[in-house]
């Protein structure tokens, strides 16, 4: 008998996952561990105009550039989103995406609540995690950590945060990256990316 | 500072998994395979009129059950869902699945693709997966190793099969079952329970 139907098992789509969620949820961390563990997946790097925190590489955490560099970027539409955070200009390289997407492999970025809102209009097959935190209390506790907060920054923060916490069914997926948590939380990612390559509406499928 | 946000991390909801697929595509055998991991899943025991095949055992298997018991049970609509699957009535126990999701256990359950989308329309948040094969030939060879099937029978299950396949759009999720792969096709659906407890339209935040 002949083959009447089939179709490919393996989307041939690669995903575009996005990870956000407000400052102080665990983001950096989250990414780190993700990388750890060498799976085929591109990590974006985005530029920012930030000065880098002591142990960030160029290239590797951002891509560090001047406020001049920065204009030019936006100017010739070289980033799919871009944002002022506090004083700083970061932003997401289009080209990067595209050549990870089209080599078929499955992209990482990281962008804040505003920027996942704005990607979402312009990818709306993007997956959106909101990565967050059990309560304000732990937010405070880790910005407190970071010394490199001054306290008016730190204040801006949590009014963001409350800001950002408003738009989570804008996402697709939410998790509460506990503390002592980031393994649970990396594993439960790469869960949503495996699931997500079997999401009918991802597939092509040819009968 | 006192906590102004705080949510329930774990979801509360259990979640519906309904297993569908055509004939052939290996259900049953992912079902045992879900079932062997001793994993906090209930798995929902389907009432059938058919007769046992040799090794089923009533109660874990099916509930077997005579056409007089069966009727009795339409009619006093303790079946979410039931069919007539080539000459034997096939259906899903109610009670069975409330009792199960109330206890905060997840449903895994398995029904024919039309059982499916009548479960769609009757519980819009059970996460339907469409177990499948590669091409017409795998379904062809695997009917031929059921020495139970009639000729009528398989050319009947074959003729369903290209029909159902018309219908993948209705499902959340598809999984080629390709011989040999039951263990990926298996964590592929432990991968979808997860990620989909951390689904943002299953969760109730509160803020």
């Amino acid at each position: 008998m002949s083959t009447r139907f089939e179709f490919n098992p393996i989307s041939p789509q690669a995903l575009l996952i996005v990870i956000s969620g407000p400052s102080g949820a665990g983001k950096d961390s989250v990414l780190q561990e993700l990388k750890r563990r060498k799976l085929p997946l591109h990590f974006v790097v985005n530029a920012t105009t930030r000065s880098p925190r002591p142990g960030e590489v160029e290239g590797v955490d951002y891509f560090f550039v001047s406020r001049h560099r920065f204009a030019e970027m936006i100017e010739q539409n070289e980033l799919i989103e871009y944002a002022l955070v506090y004083d700083d200009y970061k932003g997401v390289p289009k080209a990067q995406i595209r050549q990870a997407l089209e080599s078929g492999k499955d992209v990482i970025l990281r962008v804040d609540v505003q920027g996942a809102q704005t990607l979402r209009k312009l990818c709306p097959e993007a997956v959106l995690v909101f990565l967050t935190v059990q309560d304000e209390q732990e937010i405070v506790e880790r910005l407190d950590r970071r010394s490199t907060e001054s306290e008016e920054n730190r204040k801006l923060r949590l009014a963001t945060v409350r800001k950002e916490l408003m738009h989570i069914s804008d996402f697709d997926y939410i998790i509460s990256n506990r503390e002592g948590q980031l393994e649970q939380t990396t594993e439960t990612i790469l869960a949503i990316i495996q699931a997500e390559h079997h999401r009918v509406q991802h597939r092509k499928v040819s009968l």
